[in-house]
Protein backbone atom coordinates (compact mmCIF):
# COMPACT_ATOMS: atom_id res chain seq x y z
CA UNK A 1 0.00 0.00 0.00
CA UNK A 2 1.14 3.41 -0.95
CA UNK A 3 0.94 5.66 1.65
CA UNK A 4 -0.45 9.12 -0.11
CA UNK A 5 -2.06 12.18 1.28
CA UNK A 6 -5.95 11.04 0.93
CA UNK A 7 -8.42 14.03 1.70
CA UNK A 8 -10.17 13.86 4.77
CA UNK A 9 -13.38 13.49 2.80
CA UNK A 10 -12.77 10.88 1.17
CA UNK A 11 -11.37 9.26 4.79
CA UNK A 12 -15.24 9.72 6.06
CA UNK A 13 -16.58 8.34 2.70
CA UNK A 14 -14.68 5.16 3.47
CA UNK A 15 -16.07 5.09 6.88
CA UNK A 16 -19.43 4.95 5.22
CA UNK A 17 -18.63 2.46 3.04
CA UNK A 18 -17.42 0.26 6.18
CA UNK A 19 -20.47 1.44 8.28
CA UNK A 20 -22.71 -0.33 5.38
CA UNK A 21 -21.01 -2.85 4.73
CA UNK A 22 -21.09 -4.17 8.57
CA UNK A 23 -24.94 -3.55 7.66
CA UNK A 24 -24.31 -5.95 4.73
CA UNK A 25 -22.46 -8.51 5.89
CA UNK A 26 -24.45 -8.48 9.33
CA UNK A 27 -27.57 -9.22 6.92
CA UNK A 28 -25.73 -11.93 5.60
CA UNK A 29 -24.72 -10.12 2.27
CA UNK A 30 -22.08 -12.08 0.65
CA UNK A 31 -21.29 -9.93 -2.80
CA UNK A 32 -22.89 -6.68 -4.05
CA UNK A 33 -22.18 -4.58 -6.94
CA UNK A 34 -20.58 -1.26 -6.84
CA UNK A 35 -24.17 0.75 -8.31
CA UNK A 36 -25.86 -1.09 -5.26
CA UNK A 37 -23.02 -0.32 -2.26
CA UNK A 38 -22.96 3.36 -4.34
CA UNK A 39 -26.82 3.57 -3.72
CA UNK A 40 -26.74 2.39 0.07
CA UNK A 41 -24.10 4.97 0.62
CA UNK A 42 -25.62 7.68 -0.82
CA UNK A 43 -22.61 8.03 -3.04
CA UNK A 44 -21.90 7.47 -6.70
CA UNK A 45 -20.30 4.70 -8.60
CA UNK A 46 -17.40 6.07 -9.83
CA UNK A 47 -16.47 7.92 -6.47
CA UNK A 48 -16.23 4.40 -4.79
CA UNK A 49 -14.27 3.39 -7.23
CA UNK A 50 -11.69 6.26 -6.82
CA UNK A 51 -11.91 6.23 -3.11
CA UNK A 52 -11.10 2.67 -3.09
CA UNK A 53 -8.36 2.69 -5.58
CA UNK A 54 -6.21 5.13 -3.13
CA UNK A 55 -5.37 1.72 -1.59
CA UNK A 56 -5.18 -0.93 -3.96
CA UNK A 57 -7.05 -2.72 -6.39
CA UNK A 58 -10.41 -4.08 -5.23
CA UNK A 59 -13.76 -6.09 -6.33
CA UNK A 60 -14.36 -8.38 -9.27
CA UNK A 61 -15.15 -6.99 -12.65
CA UNK A 62 -18.58 -8.84 -13.45
CA UNK A 63 -19.00 -9.39 -10.12
CA UNK A 64 -18.92 -6.40 -7.67
CA UNK A 65 -17.10 -6.41 -4.16
CA UNK A 66 -17.04 -9.72 -1.69
CA UNK A 67 -18.48 -7.83 1.24
CA UNK A 68 -16.73 -9.20 4.03
CA UNK A 69 -13.43 -9.04 2.23
CA UNK A 70 -13.52 -5.38 1.68
CA UNK A 71 -15.09 -4.77 4.98
CA UNK A 72 -12.18 -6.02 6.01
CA UNK A 73 -9.90 -4.08 4.05
CA UNK A 74 -11.63 -0.16 4.69
CA UNK A 75 -11.73 -1.33 8.11
CA UNK A 76 -7.73 -1.81 7.91
CA UNK A 77 -7.18 1.22 5.98
CA UNK A 78 -9.43 3.18 8.64
CA UNK A 79 -7.18 1.75 11.45
CA UNK A 80 -10.23 0.50 12.79
CA UNK A 81 -9.79 -3.52 12.97
CA UNK A 82 -8.69 -2.86 16.95
CA UNK A 83 -10.26 -0.78 19.69
CA UNK A 84 -9.66 2.57 20.26
CA UNK A 85 -9.61 3.92 24.24
CA UNK A 86 -11.02 7.31 24.87
CA UNK A 87 -10.63 10.16 27.27
CA UNK A 88 -13.94 12.77 27.44
CA UNK A 89 -12.86 16.09 29.51
CA UNK A 90 -16.15 17.71 30.40
CA UNK A 91 -19.06 15.67 31.40
CA UNK A 92 -21.93 17.98 30.97
CA UNK A 93 -25.02 17.38 29.43
CA UNK A 94 -23.26 16.68 26.13
CA UNK A 95 -20.78 15.12 27.13
CA UNK A 96 -22.73 12.19 29.73
CA UNK A 97 -25.08 11.85 26.37
CA UNK A 98 -21.80 10.64 24.74
CA UNK A 99 -20.22 8.22 27.38
CA UNK A 100 -23.88 6.92 27.00
CA UNK A 101 -24.07 6.62 23.08
CA UNK A 102 -24.60 2.75 22.33
CA UNK A 103 -22.67 3.75 18.57
CA UNK A 104 -19.31 4.39 20.29
CA UNK A 105 -19.04 0.54 21.81
CA UNK A 106 -20.51 -0.93 18.08
CA UNK A 107 -17.66 0.65 16.13
CA UNK A 108 -14.51 0.40 18.39
CA UNK A 109 -14.04 3.01 20.46
CA UNK A 110 -14.56 2.86 24.24
CA UNK A 111 -14.54 5.48 26.85
CA UNK A 112 -11.85 4.67 29.72
CA UNK A 113 -11.38 8.02 31.51
CA UNK A 114 -13.99 11.07 31.38
CA UNK A 115 -12.79 14.74 33.38
CA UNK A 116 -14.92 17.36 34.63
CA UNK A 117 -14.13 19.86 37.37
CA UNK A 118 -17.51 20.16 39.23
CA UNK A 119 -17.12 18.32 41.91
CA UNK A 120 -20.80 17.01 42.46
CA UNK A 121 -20.51 14.94 39.57
CA UNK A 122 -16.77 13.77 39.96
CA UNK A 123 -16.88 9.56 41.33
CA UNK A 124 -19.97 9.32 39.43
CA UNK A 125 -20.60 6.26 37.40
CA UNK A 126 -21.60 6.84 33.75
CA UNK A 127 -21.55 4.22 30.98
CA UNK A 128 -18.19 2.37 31.29
CA UNK A 129 -16.19 5.43 33.78
CA UNK A 130 -16.51 6.58 36.75
CA UNK A 131 -16.05 10.56 36.19
CA UNK A 132 -12.42 11.63 37.70
CA UNK A 133 -11.13 15.21 38.66
CA UNK A 134 -9.35 17.08 36.17
CA UNK A 135 -6.22 17.33 38.32
CA UNK A 136 -5.94 13.54 37.56
CA UNK A 137 -5.76 14.22 33.92
CA UNK A 138 -2.20 13.78 33.48
CA UNK A 139 -1.55 10.79 35.20
CA UNK A 140 -5.25 8.75 34.66
CA UNK A 141 -4.84 9.65 30.82
CA UNK A 142 -1.51 7.93 30.81
CA UNK A 143 -2.31 5.03 33.09
CA UNK A 144 -5.65 4.43 30.76
CA UNK A 145 -3.88 4.78 27.88
CA UNK A 146 -6.44 7.10 26.40
CA UNK A 147 -5.33 7.88 22.60
CA UNK A 148 -8.05 10.29 21.75
CA UNK A 149 -9.07 12.90 23.99
CA UNK A 150 -12.62 14.23 23.34
CA UNK A 151 -13.69 17.96 24.24
CA UNK A 152 -17.09 18.42 25.37
CA UNK A 153 -16.28 21.60 27.70
CA UNK A 154 -17.25 25.43 27.23
CA UNK A 155 -15.99 27.12 24.38
CA UNK A 156 -13.57 29.41 27.04
CA UNK A 157 -12.35 26.02 28.33
CA UNK A 158 -11.95 24.22 25.39
CA UNK A 159 -8.05 25.74 24.22
CA UNK A 160 -6.69 24.86 27.55
CA UNK A 161 -8.20 21.43 27.53
CA UNK A 162 -6.34 20.41 24.32
CA UNK A 163 -3.47 21.32 25.86
CA UNK A 164 -3.47 19.29 29.10
CA UNK A 165 -4.92 16.81 26.62
CA UNK A 166 -1.79 17.11 24.33
CA UNK A 167 0.92 17.45 26.99
CA UNK A 168 -0.46 14.10 28.98
CA UNK A 169 0.42 12.51 25.28
CA UNK A 170 -2.59 12.32 23.63
CA UNK A 171 -2.45 12.97 19.90
CA UNK A 172 -5.93 12.87 18.26
CA UNK A 173 -8.41 15.29 19.38
CA UNK A 174 -12.75 15.06 18.64
CA UNK A 175 -14.01 18.84 19.41
CA UNK A 176 -17.35 19.64 20.81
CA UNK A 177 -16.79 23.28 21.41
CA UNK A 178 -17.74 25.78 18.70
CA UNK A 179 -14.40 27.45 18.47
CA UNK A 180 -11.48 26.81 16.63
CA UNK A 181 -8.31 24.41 18.52
CA UNK A 182 -4.56 24.97 17.73
CA UNK A 183 -2.42 21.88 17.94
CA UNK A 184 1.21 21.41 17.76
CA UNK A 185 2.15 19.34 14.48
CA UNK A 186 1.63 15.65 14.75
CA UNK A 187 -1.84 16.35 16.84
CA UNK A 188 -5.11 16.14 14.59
CA UNK A 189 -8.38 17.45 15.37
CA UNK A 190 -11.41 17.18 14.09
CA UNK A 191 -14.19 19.46 15.31
CA UNK A 192 -18.10 18.28 15.83
CA UNK A 193 -19.90 22.16 15.26
CA UNK A 194 -23.77 21.50 14.83
CA UNK A 195 -24.16 25.22 14.63
CA UNK A 196 -21.61 25.58 11.78
CA UNK A 197 -24.21 22.99 10.47
CA UNK A 198 -27.45 24.69 10.95
CA UNK A 199 -25.99 27.91 9.47
CA UNK A 200 -25.37 25.83 6.36
CA UNK A 201 -29.38 24.44 6.49
CA UNK A 202 -30.35 28.34 7.29
CA UNK A 203 -28.57 29.41 4.01
CA UNK A 204 -29.64 26.62 1.86
CA UNK A 205 -33.18 27.84 2.95
CA UNK A 206 -32.56 31.11 2.60
CA UNK A 207 -31.53 31.61 -0.23
CA UNK A 208 -33.69 31.95 -3.70
CA UNK A 209 -31.96 29.19 -5.87
CA UNK A 210 -30.17 26.37 -6.98
CA UNK A 211 -28.20 25.41 -3.42
CA UNK B 1 -25.97 40.26 -4.83
CA UNK B 2 -25.67 37.27 -7.26
CA UNK B 3 -26.72 34.10 -6.87
CA UNK B 4 -24.20 31.47 -7.42
CA UNK B 5 -24.23 28.11 -6.12
CA UNK B 6 -21.53 28.37 -3.07
CA UNK B 7 -20.17 25.07 -1.85
CA UNK B 8 -21.14 24.61 1.60
CA UNK B 9 -17.30 24.75 2.80
CA UNK B 10 -17.50 27.75 1.99
CA UNK B 11 -20.59 28.37 3.38
CA UNK B 12 -18.89 26.52 6.64
CA UNK B 13 -16.59 29.10 6.56
CA UNK B 14 -18.74 32.06 6.62
CA UNK B 15 -20.60 30.99 9.67
CA UNK B 16 -16.87 30.51 11.25
CA UNK B 17 -16.44 34.17 10.45
CA UNK B 18 -19.90 35.51 11.94
CA UNK B 19 -18.89 33.63 14.83
CA UNK B 20 -15.68 35.45 15.86
CA UNK B 21 -16.92 38.78 14.18
CA UNK B 22 -19.66 38.40 17.17
CA UNK B 23 -16.85 37.90 19.54
CA UNK B 24 -14.64 41.01 18.20
CA UNK B 25 -18.01 42.78 18.52
CA UNK B 26 -18.47 41.56 21.95
CA UNK B 27 -15.12 42.89 23.31
CA UNK B 28 -15.57 46.41 21.87
CA UNK B 29 -12.99 45.66 18.37
CA UNK B 30 -14.59 47.93 15.72
CA UNK B 31 -11.72 47.11 12.79
CA UNK B 32 -9.81 44.49 12.01
CA UNK B 33 -7.04 43.93 9.59
CA UNK B 34 -7.75 40.55 7.31
CA UNK B 35 -4.54 39.00 8.34
CA UNK B 36 -5.77 39.29 12.51
CA UNK B 37 -9.02 38.00 11.36
CA UNK B 38 -7.85 34.91 9.36
CA UNK B 39 -5.55 34.23 12.54
CA UNK B 40 -8.16 33.97 14.45
CA UNK B 41 -10.68 32.21 12.50
CA UNK B 42 -7.91 29.65 11.49
CA UNK B 43 -7.71 30.04 8.04
CA UNK B 44 -5.77 31.97 5.29
CA UNK B 45 -5.93 35.18 4.57
CA UNK B 46 -6.75 34.64 0.68
CA UNK B 47 -9.63 32.62 1.54
CA UNK B 48 -11.07 34.61 3.66
CA UNK B 49 -11.10 37.39 0.68
CA UNK B 50 -12.39 34.90 -2.07
CA UNK B 51 -15.34 33.47 0.53
CA UNK B 52 -16.37 37.33 0.59
CA UNK B 53 -16.08 38.23 -2.89
CA UNK B 54 -18.68 35.36 -3.71
CA UNK B 55 -21.37 38.21 -2.29
CA UNK B 56 -19.85 41.72 -2.81
CA UNK B 57 -16.82 44.23 -2.01
CA UNK B 58 -16.05 43.82 1.51
CA UNK B 59 -13.19 46.00 3.85
CA UNK B 60 -11.53 48.75 2.99
CA UNK B 61 -7.73 48.56 1.56
CA UNK B 62 -5.18 49.41 3.96
CA UNK B 63 -7.67 49.59 6.86
CA UNK B 64 -9.54 46.04 7.02
CA UNK B 65 -13.14 45.20 8.19
CA UNK B 66 -15.27 46.86 10.06
CA UNK B 67 -16.20 44.67 12.26
CA UNK B 68 -20.21 45.53 13.28
CA UNK B 69 -20.63 46.08 9.43
CA UNK B 70 -19.46 43.03 8.16
CA UNK B 71 -20.65 40.98 10.92
CA UNK B 72 -23.95 42.29 9.67
CA UNK B 73 -23.57 41.58 6.34
CA UNK B 74 -22.10 37.71 7.00
CA UNK B 75 -25.38 37.14 9.15
CA UNK B 76 -27.38 38.60 6.42
CA UNK B 77 -25.72 36.27 3.77
CA UNK B 78 -26.40 33.62 5.77
CA UNK B 79 -30.26 34.53 6.71
CA UNK B 80 -28.97 34.48 10.21
CA UNK B 81 -30.41 38.03 10.59
CA UNK B 82 -33.77 36.35 12.02
CA UNK B 83 -34.73 33.59 14.74
CA UNK B 84 -35.13 30.00 13.56
CA UNK B 85 -37.19 27.55 14.93
CA UNK B 86 -36.23 24.17 15.28
CA UNK B 87 -38.27 20.85 16.34
CA UNK B 88 -36.03 17.99 17.86
CA UNK B 89 -37.62 14.17 17.51
CA UNK B 90 -35.68 11.64 19.76
CA UNK B 91 -35.12 12.79 23.49
CA UNK B 92 -32.79 10.36 24.45
CA UNK B 93 -29.12 11.03 26.17
CA UNK B 94 -28.29 13.00 22.79
CA UNK B 95 -31.71 15.07 22.82
CA UNK B 96 -32.13 16.27 26.03
CA UNK B 97 -28.32 17.38 25.49
CA UNK B 98 -29.53 19.59 22.49
CA UNK B 99 -32.29 21.16 23.98
CA UNK B 100 -30.42 22.17 26.72
CA UNK B 101 -27.63 23.14 24.67
CA UNK B 102 -26.43 26.57 25.50
CA UNK B 103 -24.85 28.09 22.12
CA UNK B 104 -28.17 27.18 20.14
CA UNK B 105 -30.12 30.02 21.93
CA UNK B 106 -27.42 32.61 21.41
CA UNK B 107 -26.87 31.97 17.94
CA UNK B 108 -30.86 32.94 16.93
CA UNK B 109 -31.73 29.02 17.38
CA UNK B 110 -34.72 27.82 19.53
CA UNK B 111 -36.34 24.66 20.19
CA UNK B 112 -40.06 25.15 19.69
CA UNK B 113 -40.94 21.51 19.95
CA UNK B 114 -39.67 18.22 20.91
CA UNK B 115 -40.96 14.63 19.97
CA UNK B 116 -40.64 11.42 21.43
CA UNK B 117 -42.43 8.23 21.33
CA UNK B 118 -41.60 7.20 25.32
CA UNK B 119 -44.49 7.99 27.76
CA UNK B 120 -42.47 8.38 30.65
CA UNK B 121 -40.60 11.25 29.11
CA UNK B 122 -43.65 13.04 26.99
CA UNK B 123 -45.09 16.29 29.09
CA UNK B 124 -41.87 16.63 30.60
CA UNK B 125 -40.42 19.78 29.98
CA UNK B 126 -36.66 20.31 29.26
CA UNK B 127 -35.30 23.39 28.23
CA UNK B 128 -37.95 25.93 26.41
CA UNK B 129 -40.07 23.22 25.41
CA UNK B 130 -42.50 20.05 26.88
CA UNK B 131 -42.01 17.13 24.96
CA UNK B 132 -44.94 16.17 22.94
CA UNK B 133 -46.14 12.63 21.89
CA UNK B 134 -44.49 11.61 17.85
CA UNK B 135 -48.29 11.22 16.88
CA UNK B 136 -48.32 15.03 17.34
CA UNK B 137 -45.88 16.01 15.04
CA UNK B 138 -47.61 16.49 11.91
CA UNK B 139 -50.23 19.39 13.66
CA UNK B 140 -47.99 20.56 15.94
CA UNK B 141 -44.62 21.18 13.52
CA UNK B 142 -47.32 23.42 11.54
CA UNK B 143 -48.88 24.98 14.74
CA UNK B 144 -45.03 26.08 15.97
CA UNK B 145 -44.04 27.22 12.90
CA UNK B 146 -40.82 24.16 12.61
CA UNK B 147 -38.51 25.44 9.77
CA UNK B 148 -36.33 22.87 10.98
CA UNK B 149 -36.32 19.57 12.65
CA UNK B 150 -33.21 17.81 14.36
CA UNK B 151 -32.93 14.28 14.46
CA UNK B 152 -31.84 12.59 17.14
CA UNK B 153 -33.72 8.80 17.15
CA UNK B 154 -31.63 5.43 16.53
CA UNK B 155 -30.67 5.14 13.07
CA UNK B 156 -33.61 2.50 12.41
CA UNK B 157 -35.81 5.31 12.23
CA UNK B 158 -34.47 8.34 11.19
CA UNK B 159 -35.59 7.80 7.66
CA UNK B 160 -39.34 7.40 8.87
CA UNK B 161 -38.56 10.07 10.93
CA UNK B 162 -37.10 12.48 8.20
CA UNK B 163 -40.14 11.05 5.66
CA UNK B 164 -42.74 12.42 8.17
CA UNK B 165 -40.44 15.55 8.90
CA UNK B 166 -40.89 16.32 5.06
CA UNK B 167 -44.84 15.81 4.88
CA UNK B 168 -45.30 18.35 7.49
CA UNK B 169 -43.56 20.97 5.81
CA UNK B 170 -39.86 21.07 7.24
CA UNK B 171 -37.39 21.89 4.74
CA UNK B 172 -34.25 21.65 6.56
CA UNK B 173 -33.31 18.94 8.52
CA UNK B 174 -30.45 18.02 10.88
CA UNK B 175 -29.10 14.84 11.35
CA UNK B 176 -27.62 13.05 13.89
CA UNK B 177 -28.50 9.21 13.59
CA UNK B 178 -25.34 7.68 12.11
CA UNK B 179 -27.20 6.51 8.30
CA UNK B 180 -27.48 8.76 5.00
CA UNK B 181 -30.88 10.03 4.59
CA UNK B 182 -32.89 10.87 1.60
CA UNK B 183 -34.79 13.80 0.86
CA UNK B 184 -36.89 14.78 -1.98
CA UNK B 185 -35.67 17.85 -4.04
CA UNK B 186 -35.70 21.13 -2.24
CA UNK B 187 -35.15 19.55 1.28
CA UNK B 188 -31.99 20.63 2.97
CA UNK B 189 -29.97 17.64 5.18
CA UNK B 190 -26.92 17.91 6.68
CA UNK B 191 -25.83 15.42 9.15
CA UNK B 192 -23.33 15.44 12.38
CA UNK B 193 -22.02 12.22 12.10
CA UNK B 194 -19.42 12.00 15.13
CA UNK B 195 -18.36 8.05 14.41
CA UNK B 196 -16.63 10.04 11.01
CA UNK B 197 -15.09 12.18 12.41
CA UNK B 198 -13.58 9.68 15.04
CA UNK B 199 -12.64 7.32 11.63
CA UNK B 200 -10.50 10.08 10.54
CA UNK B 201 -8.65 10.64 13.33
CA UNK B 202 -7.80 7.07 13.89
CA UNK B 203 -6.71 6.72 10.45
CA UNK B 204 -4.62 9.91 10.32
CA UNK B 205 -3.22 8.19 14.16
CA UNK B 206 -2.90 5.18 12.20
CA UNK B 207 -1.03 5.76 9.08
CA UNK B 208 2.62 6.48 8.86
CA UNK B 209 3.47 9.70 7.64
CA UNK B 210 2.43 13.28 6.43
CA UNK B 211 -1.44 12.93 6.73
Amino acid sequence: MKFVKIPAIAISRLSVYARNLALLDQKGVEVISSVRLAEICGINPAQIRKDLAYFGEFGVRGVGYYVKELLFEVRKILGLDREWRLGLVGVGNLGSALLRHAHFMQQGYTFVAAFDKKAKIIGVQIGNVKVAPIEDMNRLIRKKGVEIGVIAVSPELAQKVADRLVAAGVRGILNFAPVQLQGPPGVFIENVDFTLKLDVLCYRLTSPISR
